[in-house]
């Protein structure tokens, strides 16, 4: 097979009006998908419904009848000792909150910037705050970081993770250097899990700032799409066997394992810091839906039903990411026009465009009437510099929108690159 | 009957005597009771334990499927629709959050600070930030205040509502003061309710500082003891009408209605604030708990079910006021040592004992083995200028237990007012 850079003119001319008579009947079906949001799908919520179901009336509370009042500012101990599985740490590191680790995150961040971390000086207070974003990244994480001014500064991501000798220099070095944007299991948008090495790497950081901390978003450590996996190395105690204990805050909720909206959020953290945090939540709130904390508990009993329930919520998932694998495979391969990564587990799959084709590749398939992530979104400030990464989100359409989509988005994946090959000829 | 004020030496001291008696054989009985707590009991919660029925695997969600996934930042229809009725407000002016109303101050509050309202300056970056505090009152909002370095003013609580004068002179001529802390409606925790003229005062403020906001904690709106009530006049209407549509946040909850843990809090504002509140909620959330807002729709169905709720609520809360009042009314009344208010409704009753009496008091009711809220909570930086006024939470302990905290309590008051009468005669 013929990559396109090896066309001459001519070729490239005919097999862009082939290219685009296929198009323009695609566009014509007045297609209306959507391939940009990280959520699941139909199929998957009903999987949780009967969640709601555990908690009724005729639940024998017993001294739980406690957990309807107000009060338990740090979460009920049995959704304590079922994140702690979750997150194999112990659980009087844990907090338990409502039903929103976002939520968590952005009020860290704020109280880092109000108050600061166990005595340090308010970010407010001081000229510069940065944070490191490994990129391609999650948008969200890099808004709350850019609401509050701080100035981020992209860390290429490997297949192993960040740049660490990248991170080492920032973190070690740069007093202004606050914290660290990281999703170390299945990367949000790649897929990338953190390899031990890494991850040992990161607990042995030594910051010249005494409030620098990673923001470790574990949103996907359950969420494998196979039985084979890779594990995230545990920070939490690899922090603490470093002698930084303080170093983390680690993030999970049930988001993605119950019902997106109705879940129940967690952080993990040092005692330090957790004395710290709850100094703070005690004026913040007098406690969170321990009903809710109480109803996940209840529905999966053990944490061997938690993996039972995944590999259902699996197998709804991995066809889809598989559908969109193998059109790209069939379609893309060797044609020299895009790579992308192949996760084994989370809600994204990247794919990496040729230079300064993500915008119009967006734009091709919105004409056609598929939404894709903007363009820029998986990097700080909206910018991808080099206009090459394109997030696809293949869990909420089903699968066979997912197939009409994604055979779109390889038809636009090659029109675009065709243009801009055409483009760069005649400039030569 | 001699008030203690026109007993001699002799007869205070004899009835010293006696009173110790009586109050030693009363410690002697270990008690372990609570007056501190605003909280519902056990009969209130269970009272709304049917709740957790309405919403299982089994309801027909049709289109609100969507509620169980992520989105909707600021609340389902219906719940708009619930909230705007009971504060007699449009649905668009609602925003419903999650289940606490403390939460949504503080993010209030945190806001002003790091963003300012509506483009004004963040009051981070000002020299000096002042809120007014009608006093006595709920120390939770001092809470807040203070942990934002936010100077704290007094402005004394009449029968009526604050001091209008005091708050008209400082709003409209110090631009330094940004916000004021009322629950009008039986005011945590004297009971009051504002007038209406105090409520149209409100209203025609001008203020110097363009981001002042009134921070209406609409918190017992809807609890009232007995059919026949006072109710608040509507703010927002009244700041409309007055041309200040922006000037006040209202909130209010279902924390004393159904399951303080978990119930369904709300804000509302004018659309211009609300717009403002929603870019920042953007950042922090992607939505609140959609199915608890769902549950308490579907419970309540019409407006008409809260109030017949609310009276089901007030049968097991109007023997605890009428205890707690009665004895007053029987042991204290014509004594000259202490005055009391007497709620239509809310959660606490205020005792105002004689200057530099309420420690003393709640010291000797914690030795005999009750807790009565701290001294001093009910003012800013937990000040009581006079060191008179006590919070009395009557909902928590059984209508048995009240009965003996209220006679302990009587009986401090009286000894401690003897104490300090003796004391002064011989300073005299």
């Amino acid at each position: 097979m013929k990559t396109y850079q090896d066309m001459n003119h001519e070729e490239l001319v005919s097999l862009h009006t082939q290219l685009l008579e296929q198009y323009n009947c695609m566009k014509a079906l007045n297609l209306n998908l959507n391939m940009a949001r990280g959520k699941p799908d139909f199929e998957q919520t009903e999987l949780s419904l009967p969640i709601l179901d555990v908690i009724n009336s005729h639940y024998d509370f017993g001294d739980k009848i406690a957990y309807c009042n107000y009060g338990i500012l740090d979460g009920i101990d049995e959704a304590k000792d079922f994140f702690a599985k979750m997150l194999d740490t112990n659980p009087q590191n844990m907090i338990i909150y409502g039903n929103s680790s976002l939520t968590i995150m952005f009020d860290q961040i704020s109280r880092g910037y109000t108050h600061g971390y166990l005595g340090n000086t308010p970010w407010c207070k001081l000229p510069k705050v940065k944070f490191l974003c490994p990129v391609p990244g999650y948008d969200r994480h890099f808004a709350i970081t850019e609401h509050f001014g701080i100035e981020m500064i992209n860390i290429p991501l490997y297949e192993d993770g960040p740049d660490m000798d990248m991170i080492e220099e920032y973190v070690n070095h740069d007093e202004s250097v606050k914290g660290i944007w990281c999703v170390p299991q299945y990367s949000n948008p790649t897929g990338t899990t953190y390899s031990d090495e890494v991850v040992k790497r990161f607990a042995q950081l030594k910051p010249a700032a005494s409030d620098f901390r990673i923001f470790w978003d574990n949103a996907y450590i359950v969420h494998h799409l196979y039985d084979e996996h890779p594990q995230v190395l545990n920070i939490l105690s690899e922090c603490e066997k470093a002698g930084h204990p303080d170093l983390v805050f680690e993030f999970c909720s049930t988001s993605k394992v119950t019902l997106p909206g109705a879940g129940v959020a967690a952080l993990a953290t040092s005692l330090a810091n957790k004395e710290d945090i709850l100094k703070h939540m005690s004026v913040q709130c007098i406690g969170y839906d321990k009903i809710n904390q109480l109803r996940h508990v209840e529905y999966f009993q053990k944490i061997e039903s938690l993996d039972e329930h995944m590999k259902k919520q699996a197998a709804l998932l991995r066809p889809k990411f598989e559908t969109v694998l193998d059109i790209f495979e069939k379609e893309l391969s060797g044609l020299n026009i895009g790579k992308w990564t192949k996760p084994r587990g989370g809600y994204f799959i990247t794919f990496e465009a040729m230079d300064n084709c993500a915008k119009d590749i967006i734009q091709k398939c919105k004409e056609a009437g598929t939404l894709l992530t903007n363009a820029g979104a998986t990097y700080p400030y909206g910018k991808d510099p080099r206009d090459a990464t394109i997030r696809i989100a293949p869990s909420y359409p089903t699968l066979n929108e997912l197939k009409k989509a994604t055979k779109l988005f390889v038809l636009c994946v090659k029109l675009v690159s065709i243009e801009k090959l055409l483009v760069n000829k005649k400039m030569i």
